[in-house]
This record gives C-alpha cells, sequence and structure tokens, in this order.
C-alpha cells in the first residue's frame, strides 16, 4: 500500500488523513473537496500531500467522506476511474441503499461498506481530530463480497485507525443505526428549535443552561447538509423510530397530566436500564 | 455564622456539605437522609458533624435538599422548629409554588428561594462532588421577601460554593426551567425507552453507541424518585414546552417523510443557533 486517496476532507474524511499520515507517513494521501475553502483548509492543515479531482488510477485505496446522498454516484464514477487493484470503500452513515446499488457493478469486490461510529457535532476541516476514531467501532457490511486481498488494505488501515470491527447485514445495520443515532439527532434538533422558539431573550437560556441540558443538545449543532441525506435515505426505518418515540412522548406526557406519579415512576425506572448498557460499553 | 443544618443528603444536599465543610472546617454541620442507608453513608464520607432528625433551634442556616413534593410542608415544619435568627432555604427545581403557598406564613422573612442550576444524573450522597456547585449559577426568586440580615449568610454561603447570582420570578422560574432542563430530561429518558424498547439485543446498542447517542441519553440515568415530583409540580409549563416539542417533532417527521431536503435543511439551520448561546456560555 503506497497511495491512498480521499474524496470529502471534513469532519471524518480530515481525521482519516490525519491519522494515516501520523501513522504511515510513508503513504502518498491524495484528495479532494468540492468546496474550494475546505480544499485549501486541508491542505493548510497538511492532511493531504497533493489535491487532485480525481484518483491516480495506480491509487491503492480510495476513500469516500461526503453526504450520503452523492455517495453512489461517486462510487461508481470512483470504481470507474481506478483499477482492478484498486479498494474503494466509504464512510456512509447508510448502508443498505448503496450495497443494493452497486450490488450488480462488475468491479463489486472492489468496494466495502464501512460505517465508523464516531463523529462530533462539528463539521469542515478544522473540525477533524487525530484520536476521532480511536477505539470506536467500524461496522462493514456484505464483507463476504469484497475480494479478500483487496479488504486486507481495509483492515491494515482499520487497525492504524484502532477501532474494533463489527460485522452487519446492511439492512439490520440502517435499522439500528435509525434508533440509536439518527433519534438521537433528531431529537437534539427539536430540542433546540423548542427552546430557541420559546426563548426569544437568549440571556435566560444562558442562564439556566445547567450540563444536563448542554449535553442533551449537543447533536443539535451538527451539519444539516450531512444530516439532510441521512434522514431522507434511511426514512423508512427513522420514520418508524420517530413514530414509536412520538407515541412514548404522548403516553408519557398523558401520565403527567393525570398526575400519574407511579406511572411516571415506572417509565423512568425502565428508561434507567440504559445505564447498564453505557456502563457496559464504559467499561469494555 | 456557627452551625448549619442539612435535610437530604443527596447529590445536592452532599456536595453541598463538602463545599461548606472543606470551605469552613469551623461549622458545625448536622444533617439527615430519610434513608438510613444515605444517613450511614453521608456519615461515612464525612458529609455531616452529627446525624439530627430536626435542626437545633440555634441553627443558623437550614438547606432542605429533598423532592420537590416534600419541600412545602417541609418548611413549613422547619420555620416552626427553629428560631427568628435562622435562615431556610431549600435547592428545589419549583419555585412558584413553593413561594406562593409559604407566601402569607408569619416567618416569611426567614426563607430564601433558591435554586442552584447544577446536578449530575447520579443520585444519592455517593453521586456528591465538591466541585458541583463551582462556577454554576443559583437563581434566586423572591429576594426582596427574605430578611435583609438573614440573607447575607446565604449570600457568604453561595460565595463559597463559588456561584454566579441570578435573581428571578418564581413563575417566570417555572415556566423557562420547563423549557431547558425539565423538557430535556422528559427528551432523554423517552429516547432511552423508545430504543431499549426496539432494541432487545443489547449488544447491538453497545456497538451503536457512539458519543453522540450517549450524551443525549445521559439524563435518561436520572432518579425517578427525584424527577416525577418535578414533572407533576410543574406539569402546566411542562405541558405547553412538551405539546410544542410533540408538534416539531411531526412536522419534522412530515417533511423527512415528503423527502423535503429544503425544509429539512432549513429547520436543523433554526436549530444550529443554540451554538452561539451554548459558546457563550462557554465563554463567559
Amino acid at each position: 500500500m503506497k497511495k491512498i486517496h480521499i474524496i470529502g476532507l471534513g469532519l471524518l474524511g480530515g481525521s482519516f488523513a490525519l491519522v494515516i499520515k501520523k501513522k504511515r507517513p510513508d503513504l502518498i494521501v491524495t484528495g479532494f473537496d468540492q468546496s474550494a475553502k475546505h480544499l485549501e483548509q486541508a491542505i493548510a492543515l497538511g492532511m493531504i500531500t497533493e489535491a487532485k479531482e480525481q484518483p491516480d488510477p495506480d491509487t491503492d485505496v480510495v476513500v469516500l467522506a461526503t453526504p450520503v446522498d452523492t455517495l453512489t454516484n461517486l462510487l461508481e464514477q470512483t470504481l470507474n476511474q481506478t483499477g482492478d487493484r484498486t479498494l474503494v470503500f466509504d464512510f456512509g452513515s447508510t448502508k443498505e441503499l448503496i450495497c443494493e446499488k452497486i450490488g450488480s457493478h462488475p468491479k463489486r469486490a472492489n468496494y466495502l461498506a464501512v460505517h465508523p461510529i464516531a463523529g462530533t457535532e462539528n463539521s469542515g476541516p478544522k473540525a477533524a481530530e487525530i484520536g476521532l476514531f480511536d477505539g470506536k467501532v467500524m461496522i462493514i457490511c456484505e464483507m463476504e463480497k469484497t475480494d479478500v486481498h483487496l479488504k486486507g488494505m481495509a483492515y491494515e488501515l482499520f487497525e492504524l485507525m484502532n477501532m474494533k470491527l463489527r460485522f452487519m447485514d446492511p439492512k439490520e445495520h440502517d435499522l439500528h443505526l435509525a434508533y440509536v443515532s439518527h433519534l438521537s439527532h433528531v431529537t437534539s434538533f427539536m430540542l433546540g428549535k423548542t427552546v430557541l422558539d420559546k426563548t426569544a431573550d437568549e440571556r435566560h437560556i444562558f442562564d439556566m443552561a445547567g450540563s444536563g441540558f448542554a449535553s442533551t443538545v449537543r447533536l443539535a449543532k451538527s451539519s444539516p447538509a450531512m444530516w439532510a441525506p441521512i434522514f431522507i435515505e434511511n426514512r423508512k426505518n427513522l420514520l418508524q423510530a420517530m413514530d414509536s418515540y412520538i407515541a412514548h412522548m404522548q403516553a408519557f406526557r398523558d401520565k403527567i397530566a393525570a398526575q400519574d406519579y407511579e406511572g411516571l415512576t415506572d417509565e423512568m425506572i425502565d428508561a434507567n436500564k440504559i445505564r447498564d448498557i453505557l456502563d457496559l460499553e464504559k467499561g469494555r
């Protein structure tokens, strides 16, 4: 492995560039970002050796780190531009559609469908962090469809990133992501919107924003350009999750209105079980 | 000021004891907790000098740090047990009802209505932290109704705790808290519940719980015994906040179903404004 090309040098693509350049300074890392400003920042931050719009045909690995609605076309285009010995993978947060669309592509074996469970509410090259992926989970879908030799390069990179690998069916991935990640983003965006709509006087939000509010609303700072495509692409699963959430919220609302102390307590005791799971995560 | 008594030695009462005993080791700090186990832990943790169910009549300051549904009765009882030169304040998260009920009490001037905007998702004496209040906001309601000399002792304590004072009407306090704090807790509890209901296989939650989910759901670990009374007592304001939130959520849901990229983007750009306010907070 000598040459890597990264398309999209924002939070994920930029963080990938930083860690790979640090761990393997011998690699040539080329890259591109559609935003001239972001491309300039990425160069200034030393993320890439050279800027170029498309990968050289002899590139070993091409990483696609652009919004999910651009990925399928970009993947097809990239497979057509590169050779038989190039591996392409994407960092998209949805996997069902891209796996389905690329399923019958003659170079399907050159593609690996992955999703790093890592991120922050910030975006762009300046938000990139060298330790973003450290210790996090990398989900790999349909691994059996990727050429075994090409896959080896991906595993080598994920090891440099110090990631834990998990294997999952693309449909199952999208369904669970809807509940655990996409729904969290929606609830944060809507919390931010509700509070802002009500509290025109910003000083009051400031005064009362104890640490609880800040952490619950944090994801409301996330990039609309990244999230609108994810919500739309994963709408079937996300709408199911949101409908379930709204129903729970409505039932809780009615228990508050009825001053149902026991009922509210029971619901909160149920929700408290999330502690065991998160503690398990921390301990691992 | 020589003697302080604390009723309720959990997260807030215990943290108060820790910081006060550290900063003013000369003070006698007595205290009580209805839970024998918590009282024992508080003694073991060195929070109080002596356990006693009710304050000595010559106690300078009594702090009430029990669930909000117990506070009004406890406040009346405490005012009856203590002398004319004792100040009583409570740490309750709602202020309208207690201020209203105590308004015509002959010893109203011995009471100061305050609310520290500080907390974590943990509870009990073992969750107490010496720095819990450090740099946080203390909201004071109806300060003009408290005796000016007695109030001085509270200000001295709040300075030892390194808190920033803010003054607010009790009704306004409860309304804004409903939006900024109580709604955040409800959305977290319901997020935890929705995800747990769906994902019976806990391993999947663990795998996908990127940092985003963990921070959004953190408050779902909070104590039902603390929060059921707050939700019920502040139900008028909280139901308004929840209804507004549910309406926003439903509208966002419909935009996802309609694949309305522009509409979703606009809503998220609005919500992004929360960043400016939270950054303002950090910078202050």
